[in-house]
């Protein structure tokens, strides 16, 4: 099995740690390794480092290669720049094609937690049985709240039970949904978060990007002769500028009628904003989630996030986030937390760079 | 006309920025001047600043020589510890009494601030003139608004009118009134807050304590032989151990019968705490006070106090109150800003020595 790792990511949510040149993915936000670190790590042994394929930009690049001294240099794959997830996959799935054109292929982002690691290679498994058989697979989160944050997947009817896992025909994807709709969700127990973990043979991917996106099988066809050769950076980049936008989702997934769904309990998360982190990491007696050093008197459900040596005091304080990252600090009401977007736009339009 | 300035404080409650170290009136806090400087510049040309003499500590006693070049070292007079205000002025005007027994002596706190200065100067040269017909003076705030936290002065019979300030015999002090007391006050137009501000001759202060507080009387005797030789600072050092704590005002003022108070509108303000401070400083269209590199999102009536070279970002936040002073970080609710000293205290009892 090959592993596809997107990580391109900018992770703006999680500012002012998370910065244009060392974006979410390549920190230790959660753990002592880096998130990427960490992505690689957790499918060991499962997939040899030399079947790893990480696809990033060229800022990006040379920081991932440090960081993954054991994956091939040659396996670092350089968008000239974003379009989503459909064109990335595309690209990945063409290295992959000139070595081993059928084999099984598990995508994966280099900035979700997944707590469980035994339990997902588990699931990896047996995702990778089902997509021998040509099935898209997509890995279902069991929902453990109502998010709203989230895309979901409808589970169809029963294909079969493979390495303890029931895997079922996907009978719906939907965008993220209303409170409302979310809480019928987690009820009927039948819909699961889509964390954006996809498996499927290589050519089989292939032939569905044929189907749903044809203009971008073309332009990866064209891109085809001069990869490996000194052609590669000029034709890349001059035919990525005409690549559309889209998400592998809504361009194949959303299409497809060979998409299986694996429900599984991985303990996934996006660490999609500091809200989500300090749902994630232990909290203290007074239900405050602590990294470095925090004195406070009279406060509870903060989240206090900075250097070990500097003092952050706080007083009469409630469910507050405060990450210091040394040259900025944030300060916000933690349902605030995904509006840290809104305020790295504005830092944006006031071209405070140093501060992206 | 002498002045003794009282620059011996902690100034906790503003905290991170006022340390152990380096308090309050040794701080750049309201002006490009540390508030110490700014207390002798504002009394220019009035007092000579040979005439000016300053009570501190050991700790407090270089730097203020530093911040005041034009003071004679020798009026620098340092007190082993603190014993509240009253031994303070006792020991000042020992010194005063070698030079010019009878002098008019004007007290003034060295972390206070008086935004109209000229009006200011007025106020002493009226007071100065009530204090040589023998009055213990003190000025009068007029309030504008029903605060809690000062002291108030009743006025009672009116003695006269000078330098065009009427002058009233002081009818009462009053402690930190309740809100509804504080209201009243406000209303009679009669009350004034104390801002500790005392005009006298230097050998009528010396009598009243004499007659209210014999035993710092007898110790300050004892002192008395030792001035100016090497035997002041054993001596001090021996007999200050003894002295009772005592402020100038219980101690003297609600027990004389020769107070006086001139009400007077100065703009005074004993920048307390970060609300009083933000209460004091302009604030931007937000409604917002900054000192430093602000980008707010949603943010209302907060104080956000850092050094340039840092973004403080906040998303959310109203009324609260952001002081970053390099090593430590203080964030909490406005209308908490007196709860800093119980901050500190926890800091204290926790041996956080570093962040006092």
């Amino acid at each position: 099995m090959k592993a596809v790792i997107l990580a391109g990511g900018s992770g703006t949510r999680l500012w002012p740690r998370s910065r244009l040149s060392r974006p979410k993915q390549l920190l230790d936000i959660v753990a002592k390794n880096t998130m990427l670190q960490e992505t690689i790590n957790r499918i060991q042994p499962l997939i040899s480092q030399r079947d790893i394929f990480v696809v990033t930009n060229s800022a990006y690049a040379d920081i991932a290669a440090v960081q993954l001294p054991a994956v091939p240099r040659g396996n670092i794959i350089v968008e000239p720049e974003g379009h989503g997830t459909a064109p990335c996959i595309g690209l990945a799935a063409l290295y992959i094609k000139r070595i081993d054109f059928d084999d099984v292929v598990a995508v994966l982002s280099a900035d979700h937690l997944i707590a469980k690691a035994a339990a997902f290679r588990q699931a990896l498994v047996a995702a990778e049985e089902v997509a021998r058989q040509g099935y898209l697979v997509v890995l279902g989160m069991r929902p453990s709240s109502p998010q709203t944050g989230y895309g979901y997947i409808g589970r169809g009817d029963l294909l079969g039970s493979y390495n303890g896992h029931q895997v079922f025909k996907v009978a719906q994807f939907s965008e993220k949904p209303d409170r409302e709709t979310a809480e019928r969700y987690l009820r009927s127990g039948s819909y699961f978060w889509n964390g954006g973990i996809f498996i499927w043979r290589n050519d089989v991917i292939l032939e569905e990007i044929a189907k749903h996106l044809p203009d971008l099988h073309r332009q990866l066809l064209g891109l085809e002769p001069s990869l490996g050769t000194e052609k590669w950076e000029p034709t890349l980049k001059r035919i990525w500028k005409g690549v559309a936008d889209e998400t592998i989702d809504f361009g194949v997934m959303e299409r497809t009628d060979r998409a299986a769904v694996i429900p599984v309990d991985v303990g996934w998360s996006d660490v999609g904003d500091w809200a989500t982190l300090a749902d994630l990491l232990p909290a203290d007696r007074e239900n405050n989630v602590v990294v470095g050093h925090h004195v406070g008197y009279d406060t509870t459900g903060c989240l206090v996030y900075g250097p070990p040596q500097r003092l952050i005091a706080t007083i009469g304080l409630r469910d507050t986030i405060i990450v210091d990252a040394g040259d900025a600090i944030l300060i916000c009401p933690r349902e605030r937390a995904q509006d840290v977007k809104i305020l790295v736009n504005k830092l944006k339009q006031e071209k405070k760079l140093r501060y992206l």
